[in-house]
């Protein structure tokens, strides 16, 4: 029989997350008070976030111990399997070994609970009563509510209006953890009520969610905010995931030649790759790091590497990432979590070292990668993970072109059950790509903040 | 740390499936002719089944093995873990110790493709090219989609067309993986044509979907009919839960005192049990065992053991088993996948023969037993898994009252993820109970075939 699974045995769970800063050739830029144009400090970022947290996002340790509580709580879904896809090489006469790792077995069925529940403990020990946070299509305010569950502490979820109408199902999961949900733009925040009067109609952003949650967290001294991607010690908490998959490589008696994530704001892409960057930038060995984004929200394929707002309201510091600027709304893809402006610094900075590459998909070209691998490997993935399915197999249709057997990891960072009806409008006919023109691009880069 | 997961390695795996049929003090009722009366053979069910099914359907060896393909496909999720539920019993303050097995790990989210791989494997191997099948709310539909992609069987799924409307999320999963689907009742049966000439609006029943699919499958030579619950087979391949279990079980140090499963057809139920009831069986350890069964639908608790037909339009072999008539059309609770007329004839036997228990319950517990569930552990049950999970918390609340600490293993057959419309209407105070005049019950069973 072929093994088609490396599995680790809960003993080997990794017990402390990967800090790549500690490895960087040189550090990312810092981060900027918005007023001063001044690099921030810890005592700026505490109103919103707890210590423990802060002192992770600026953190040169090389590995951050997991807490006992968080890793208990890991144990529930983790170590995650590691496939290789098998009937997938086939379908694709192949020379390649592909595999991937696969983080839809948790709960709330992504990558995501893997900071949730860390971020709810920290919170939590700093005696945080609520969390504020925000959300596009769902995936990180349902993984955030298990967690506030998880650790009793009230979850309010500001989600991006068109998503709250048509998404209504990752709502009920968030309600059903007893979350609250309030659609974005929102009468309860500044922030929201400024949109909704120059734009009653508004259907909302990540990029207005993110200012109404930062609103409501920094002026309610019991709550704090959450952000489930682009920071620091967000991506930091889904090391666990690359940790695990350095181990089942070896399993395997194989190592990637090619790693390959999907990219939105950067963390599941961190995740996975950031284990292995680490054994390329101290000379370990090497290996090809590919991110896909979608060409609807091409941040670093189209983008500027540059200081930009992370929200639209202009309330968060500066950070220098690759961005379309922070008044950019992209199109209604379906990848909801990949619909970001911005990128996350650490990415960035590595897009700008060299270290990896990006590339941009269009929408069908997922959600043909999406069919292709649900009938080969039987999991379906989220629309998200497409993008990273398409990637893969890109590569592995070009090892066949030049008749050499690479081996190509991917993260399948979740499973597409809540995400059937965007398959239902692929199969329909109903989807379409998207190209910005030269001038579009430039428009939307028009708002930047002039930092340098 | 307190070990919350017990999970076997890739190589403790089960490899062959536990049949019940070995250890029956008495043997079941047969399965009768419709026209003759007569207790029908292999040659009879030939042209609906492969013969290696029908074979096992009447075996009466202790264990017969997985195909080396199956444990191939197996391995993608299996193991399954074992879960001890510290939390939950934390919420309940219970003495009791909770544990739950997991299937909704599997690509298709629930304890289907157990047996839907196994059937199409059998299928392929004599030469089938087409597998026809009903499906309610699509849990089954959508793992037998999945098997036929893998095994290159083409499958075609009647869905009743209340559902086929209502769920569109399920059937575009079954399309994804390749399958056609046809809401039941339709224009391309006997049976359907027939229904619709009297009901032009009939939204359809499981009962009138079954004739469709044996009809179809009957008429044509390359197909087969396959079923997702009920007959031996099907319960033979859900042993594989169990097994596990048993091996987990002991891997936690504890032994069940209470196993709880809920029931439609009884696969779910006779999977995780099964392996318990043949050591209780053959003298070797006792244990309660306890089938939940939704109070829409109480085929065993209100039901009459009797020889049924297992279809709306008697095309199927009459079988002994607990029914509430074939005629009966339960309410549309959110459980869809039990709502079925009839039990399995195993299942049933062992009610009669008084080696398990019935209950049912009513659909408001069984949600508000789902949402307490995943607040915490995290996992969303599916509403069927809800009645297991109200039926143990009802043994946990038990030992709770007596003062007792008793282990209580129950199935968690899958996760709520595409159910999720269902614990909205529980949130918004839409759904109901369910309740029987003896009247009502004896109107069901009036038109049951005279036959003893």
């Amino acid at each position: 029989m072929k093994t088609v699974k490396y599995l680790l045995a809960e003993d080997q769970m990794p017990t402390a997350w990967y800090n790549i800063q500690a490895d960087l050739p040189t550090p990312p830029p810092p981060v900027l008070h918005p007023g001063t144009g001044q690099p921030i400090g810890p005592q700026d970022l505490a109103p919103l976030f707890p210590m423990a947290l802060i002192m992770q996002e600026v953190s040169t340790e090389r590995f951050i111990e997991i807490p006992e509580e968080v890793q208990t709580i890991y144990r529930q879904w983790r170590p995650t399997p590691l496939f290789r896809a098998r009937r997938l090489e086939q379908a694709l006469d192949t020379p390649a070994r592909i595999y991937y790792k696969y983080e839809g077995v948790s709960p709330a069925g992504s990558h995501k609970p893997n900071t949730a529940v860390a971020q709810a403990y920290y919170n939590q020990q700093e005696g945080v009563k609520r969390l504020v946070t925000e959300t596009g299509a769902g995936q990180w305010g349902s993984s955030l509510a298990m967690a506030g569950a998880f650790f009793g502490i009230e979850v309010l979820v500001f989600m991006v209006k068109v998503s709250y109408q048509q998404k209504p199902y990752r709502r009920a999961l968030m309600e059903a953890y007893g979350a609250r949900v309030v659609a974005s733009p929102s009468e309860e925040t500044n922030a929201g009520r400024a949109i909704l009067a120059e734009h009653p109609d508004s259907t909302g952003s990540l990029g207005i969610a993110i200012s109404e949650a930062v609103e409501v967290a920094a002026q309610d001294p019991e709550a704090k905010y959450s952000l489930g991607s682009v920071l620091n010690h967000v991506l930091l908490h889904q090391t666990v995931i690359g940790e695990e998959a350095l181990a089942q490589m070896e399993m395997a008696g194989d190592y990637p030649d090619i790693i390959v994530g999907c990219t939105g704001g950067g963390s599941n892409f961190s995740g996975i790759s950031f284990p292995f960057i680490g054994k390329k930038l101290r000379g370990e060995r090497n290996v090809r790091v590919v991110a896909v984004e979608p060409a609807a929200c091409p941040s670093m394929t189209r983008g500027k590497y540059a200081y930009d707002f992370g929200d639209t309201a202009k309330l968060t510091p500066l950070v220098k990432m690759h961005t379309l600027g922070h008044d950019f709304v992209p199109p209604g893809i379906h990848a909801g979590g990949l619909r970001y402006h911005g990128m996350a610094p650490l990415v960035s900075h590595l897009l700008e070292l060299g270290v990896i590459e990006a590339i941009n998909v269009q929408q069908l070209e997922t959600f043909a990668a999406g069919i292709q691998f649900a009938r080969a490997e039987g999991i379906i993935p989220a629309p998200e993970a497409n993008h990273a399915v398409a990637g893969a197999i890109r590569e592995a249709l070009r090892c066949k072109e030049e008749g050499v057997s690479r081996a190509i990891l991917f993260n399948l960072c979740g499973h597409g059950h809540f995400d059937m009806q965007a398959y239902t409008d692929y199969m329909a006919g109903k989807l379409r790509d998207y190209e910005y023109s030269e001038k579009e691009v430039a428009m939307a880069l028009a708002g930047l903040p002039s930092v340098e």
